[in-house]
């Protein structure tokens, strides 16, 4: 037996590769190399100017492959001189490891790596272990998850089980993990009637009351009370503009834009259906056009409460003291495509700092979050 | 007798003086030599950089004494290579006279100073005729009509009854006088709330939906049906803006205008009442801050239907052969300040091409105008 492989060593190896999406910045060229070392398999699943890493130990089309997914791409650090600390730095100071992707989630990726790497080496499992590693998590996410799934699909690779490192606690270690994600969509709304004076507006079609009461609505009517494991869907109108100046004239045209976050009541086609219904009941009473786009950036999505959740519980249990509870709340993250290939849940670090200034990770978190995969590994291999 | 004085040429000339506001262009001062050599007393009314031309025939404080408001500033000719004539060129060709200014409403003050200077000349009156003509309508009117009356107002100057001489008829001479103006106002609405994520509304406070709510009900409830001689008051949202492009970020404030022409039933602050209480509901409603700034550009007047509409009835009819409609629609004119000093009706040219490139003005319908104005005056004088 060998020495463990230190995560907090590794975080701050990865902190220093500037991995700003779409850019690699050698970021998973070091893992590669750790884990080709650990003898995994490893191959880069590059698409459209994104690099990203399939690592699997065991053979292929094993009953049991449990699968981690994480990114090692980091949102922009922002303007450099905000930073108390080096952005790509990885400075320790007061407990804390300090940088862009310390919380987001490059720790997470360590974590799992080196926790993976410990034990099979230590003790082999009947069964397989899966990396699959992005880096377009941060940026439009076309050509990562999703381009490991479909090359896993054209050759033959799967994963019985998937654990998405993202942080999932609010304010402290274990206190969640994310069974399921709301959908979300947005939708921009275009109303559209005839430009006059505002002295004879019989005279023109005004679009505004009819955004006006459209938006009223919308706002104003429950999409639902929520659901067993989800809390109630929600509607925000993030924007209403016309750009008319002159208070003499009424404008031939204004614009609108909804939000939504939907539970599993819904999916993008039945929240669609139910804008629909309403901008032709509003279009019918004031005989304004009205026009929408819509695009669904994600469904929403449950791994109902069963043996993964119950796996992650239990290893949270034994490392922290605390049961985590089952939170489907928060916004996307890559588990949305992961749900389709096979069960998944999420946990890791508190995201308190993610995408900030001074983002941190304090290094004992990071500890405990290996800790708590190779409880997991160890679990589920038993 | 002398010869009458051509309106037409007199027009001309007046077109040729680019007295863009508040430019006075040598268009007042034509008219003071005309006026004063034929025997009026004239007075130059200067405030705030705006001239002005106060002209009485006749005794100061004469039990009769009938005026002629009017203006001789033009708005602006936008870009002159739109214009098909020189905008100050006055040409006349195919029966009309040409230029910015031909309607609105130098042609008006022409008419009524040809009529007024044949009248007093050819059957000298038992009272006086006084011609209040500002430079300053089409701009901020602060120092037009009003000086004139503040300056009458000091100096025992007064009418007993007014005609300005706007245009007044949309599509045939003769169609319509004016006998009173709605009131006219704007309110700018300003919502606050909290900035906050669209994925959690209810850490937010959303002044959008307070907004939406607000101008829905304000463009839902009419102010009236109407009044004897006034049409139902109008509420024209005029813009709604907000200028937020991020989908998944609540914004903090945002703002909406609605401008309301209010009939005899209101003023400008009982229709700010009006609006304060809608606004107040919402407010409490849903705990956004609502806050507005109120302009009332004029209140709604009325000169009741008698003896001065009817004296400029019967001249129109006799000149016409129709008799003109009691008219109270269209925007602001400084027929509104004067209604504070004496009755007062409007009666001008068809007003089609105001304020438009390629202004311009049938000559027949100059010399018509005249022809009116000057039974008005033998009428009321007889």
């Amino acid at each position: 037996m060998t020495d463990p492989i230190d995560p907090v060593d590794l975080t701050a190896q990865l902190v220093r590769c500037a991995s700003v999406t779409p850019t690699e910045g050698g970021a998973l060229l070091l893992l590669e190399d750790l884990l080709s070392g650990a003898g995994f398999d490893c191959t880069r699943v590059d698409r459209g100017g994104v690099s990203n890493l399939y690592a699997r130990w065991g053979r292929k089309g094993a009953n049991r492959s449990f699968g981690f997914n994480g990114h090692t791409d980091v949102v922009p650090i922002g303007n450099p001189d905000d930073w108390s600390v080096d952005p790509f730095g990885a400075v320790i100071k007061d407990g804390f490891l300090w940088g862009r992707g310390a919380t987001d989630m490059k720790s997470g990726v360590a974590a799992f790596a080196a926790a993976a790497c410990d034990f099979v080496r230590d003790t082999p499992p009947d069964g397989a272990v899966i990396l699959a590693i992005t880096g377009d998590e941060e940026g439009d996410a076309l050509d990562g998850t999703t381009a490991l799934l479909d090359w896993m699909a054209q050759n033959g690779e799967a994963m019985t089980d998937c654990l998405v490192g993202e942080p999932t606690s609010p304010n402290h270690m274990g206190e969640a993990m994310k069974i399921g994600r709301r959908g979300s969509m947005t939708a921009w709304i275009t109303f559209t009637g005839e430009q006059g004076h505002s002295a004879y507006p019989h005279r023109a079609k005004n679009p505004l009351p009819a955004m006006a009461r459209l938006m009223d609505r919308l706002a104003s009517e429950p999409l639902d009370q929520g659901s067993a494991h989800f809390d109630a869907s929600t509607l925000a109108i993030v924007t209403m503009d016309t750009g008319n100046p002159a208070t003499n004239v009424i404008p031939a045209s204004c614009r609108g834009t909804v939000n939504i976050r939907f539970n599993d009541h819904h999916s993008g086609a039945s929240v669609t259906d139910w804008l629909q219904a309403h901008a032709d009941a509003v279009a019918a009473d004031t005989g304004i056009a009205i026009t929408m786009k819509i695009k669904v950036s994600g469904e929403s999505f449950l791994t109902p409460p069963g043996p993964l959740s119950d796996l992650i519980g239990t290893a949270v249990q034994a490392e922290l003291g605390v049961m985590p509870e089952l939170s489907t709340s928060g916004g996307t993250s890559d588990a949305r495509f992961m749900k389709n290939h096979c069960p998944v849940v999420e946990f890791g670090l508190v995201g308190k700092t993610m995408h900030q200034v001074d983002e941190k990770v304090p290094v004992q978190d990071i500890q405990t979050l290996k800790a708590i995969y190779g409880r997991v590994l160890r679990d589920y291999f038993a």
